[in-house]
């Protein structure tokens, strides 16, 4: 049976789905590595992720049955970018390229593994977007009932696009964060194993990019790593991941992580301006990124304690400044994500204005999903088109500015 | 230099970008394979899809800073369907995993570095949605002008997705297919590569989409292929990769291409079934789908001629059957496609009804793309969600319909 840890008090615990919290400390639990005396190898004979890193990750079988083909992600260079900012080994590693659209999946597929493996006939999720069509997915896929709470006032197309899947769909008035504790209450007593942003297992999911970002880099750790923080999993996510690679001696620097909030939705960042390692949970936001606007993440602590002994960073953007590193990514560099995902850009735009960057620096971007999740952004956009007839075409097109004749 | 060939008179002619037709028939020409004397090579040691296949494909070099990490899309086992149907061996190729959401990324990355490797300083097409959207994508990831020809009426959402990318987008009054022949004559007299539907290098890209499969079944070809069919590129070019497998011995038998069409848009159709090998072009077409809605597709007739060479079939679904479809693959497989990429279940539905299948039969669905790309289509679908306060919400789970407890 899996052990899970506290990454406050270090004490270790046996596995119990419905509440991976430290009975001392309160804070998320994480699963303790198994199998560490025999070292972990990477599968290169693997195409399938999961496979190709199991030896780092808690599943005794894996099931390819399960999968929905997640992961396997591009990670691309983004020259134009990167040569503007004097940066020229800047990357984005791709996440709207899974079958949802997010980084979610990667999560996902693998809590629902272990779902199946531990015996249960349902799962659900708490969850304002993302991760709703994630887990409605993958449950489709395991063929297993799926709750999917989501709070009152969700926007239609956040339930559409999880209600395609035919998940038991249940708008909830009342406080989010109660919500998240009572969904693992309800699930402890009915059964459910709701695979919230915090599970364990979902986190293990999300190692697998970073593994996949070392490899891609052939062998080597990138030197900063941006990631955009709401509930705090997948960032944790991706650092544990590196602590993996250095405990087996295949890295030699652990590389900076800047996590990225927005400004209207930062509890994390103030706590990490003014040197405290417990955050407090915000009454307000204000943001047009839902999906990193979470006003008190369970992991919220436990993002602080990783930044703080890793010496990595946390800062936050503006609205105003997202959108244009969203605009940026699409028109130099033909990538369309959320908002969220080019606060990551953002974020590298601020820093590069008060640090100084070496010309050999690798940065990675963690861009978390496809723009095509949120239209009503692309609002934000004059759309500049040109109406003309099919015989003023050719004189219209003469006349367009830019081009090259 | 390349030599293009005409699947009609079988003479080939030198490439001329800015009308890949042929003189004598009118029809689209063909990229006519180099290098067959040397055998084809598939390159194993490659990631990269360009790469990994490049002896099939019509570059020189490969510029791999012009991908956006297009392909390598899973192959997917759909057992639940495949079980109730008795196909156990039922896949779908996920093409909605491609960059911008649809297939059309294969074609136009092959079409972009040819633009460029021919000294092309903008490109253009002339598309009512994925391609609009792919094209723009890649223009800008290469740093070049584009030029996007949409018909007037043109949905927000599709000029919103292709806007994104700052390309010079252009709506255009009058009959489309015209917009298609006059794109071509402009870009020859501005120097602009209008890369089209059946644009002979687009069409080389579809192929590895063909050859990835053949991969992926390790090394056989699938008994098997539906493809939804618009403008016919995407289809001829699986069938022309199939003919190169065929060609170098690696399979044994060429597959039953079935290409599936729209009832209120089914030109091929209505000629297939009357025994024609040349279409007849539509007035009118009425369809919810409108990527797959293209009464006069250029490269209709080399479809027919292909489908009656190699004795493949096409056939038309309604709306209604799509719909039901897409529904299909997403509650039972975690697939959420476009209707038109789900219009390949709908005619596997069909054609099992008429038909028998053999219990060893390979059989894969292209999916062509994401169903995000087509939000509005969710309103054809009942939304159940149940409302609750969080003080009911455990009685509320306790009676939904069912619960497995």
């Amino acid at each position: 049976m899996e052990m899970l840890t506290c990454l406050f008090c270090r004490k270790n615990f046996s596995l119990d789905i419905f509440s991976p919290f430290c009975p001392v400390c309160r804070e998320p639990l994480f699963v303790l590595p198994l199998r560490k005396e025999e070292g972990r190898p990477i599968r290169h004979n693997h195409s399938f992720p999961l496979e190709k890193y199991a030896s780092f990750l808690p599943l005794e079988e894996i099931d390819a049955s399960l999968s929905l083909g997640e992961g396997g992600t591009p990670l691309l260079p983004l020259a134009k970018l990167g040569g503007r900012m004097n940066i020229p080994l800047l990357y984005a590693k791709n996440e709207a390229q899974n079958p949802t659209g997010s980084f979610k999946d990667r999560g996902t597929v693998l809590a629902v593994q272990k779902a199946l493996s531990l015996g249960f006939g349902s799962i659900g999720t708490v969850s304002t977007g993302n991760m709703a069509a994630s887990t409605a997915a993958y449950g489709a896929k395991a063929g297993i009932e799926t709750f999917v709470l989501l709070k009152e006032g969700t926007s239609k197309t956040s339930l559409e696009s999880a209600g395609i899947y035919g998940p038991s769909l249940i708008t909830v008035q009342g406080d989010y964060g109660e919500l998240f504790f009572r969904s693992m209450e309800i699930g402890k007593e009915m059964g459910i194993y709701f695979m919230n942003s915090s599970d364990p297992f979902r986190i293990e999911g999300y190692k697998v990019t970073a593994y996949e970002i070392f490899d891609q880099l052939d062998g080597q750790a990138p030197d900063y790593v941006f990631v955009p923080v709401s509930a705090g999993g997948h960032l944790l996510g991706l650092m544990r991941a590196f602590e993996d690679l250095e405990e087996e001696g295949l890295i030699a620097k652990y590389p900076v992580f800047v996590g990225i909030q927005a400004e209207g939705c930062a509890p994390l960042v103030r706590a990490y301006e003014a040197d405290q390692l417990r955050y407090e949970r915000l009454k307000k936001t204000w943001t047009i990124a839902h999906a990193i606007s979470n006003p008190a993440p369970p992991a919220g602590n436990a993002v602080l304690r990783m930044i703080h002994d890793h010496q990595g960073v946390l800062l936050s953007v503006s609205d105003e400044e997202m959108l244009a590193a969203q605009k940026m990514l699409a028109t130099d560099e033909g990538l369309f994500c959320q908002p969220e995902s080019a606060a990551t850009l953002a974020g590298l735009i601020r820093l590069v204005s008060s640090k100084a960057f070496e010309q050999r620096d690798s940065v990675v971007l963690v861009l978390t999903g496809s723009g095509l999740k949120t239209p009503h952004i692309l609002e934000s956009f004059p759309l500049k088109t040109s109406q003309v007839s099919l015989e003023g075409l050719e004189e219209r097109i003469k006349n367009l500015d830019g081009i090259k004749e």
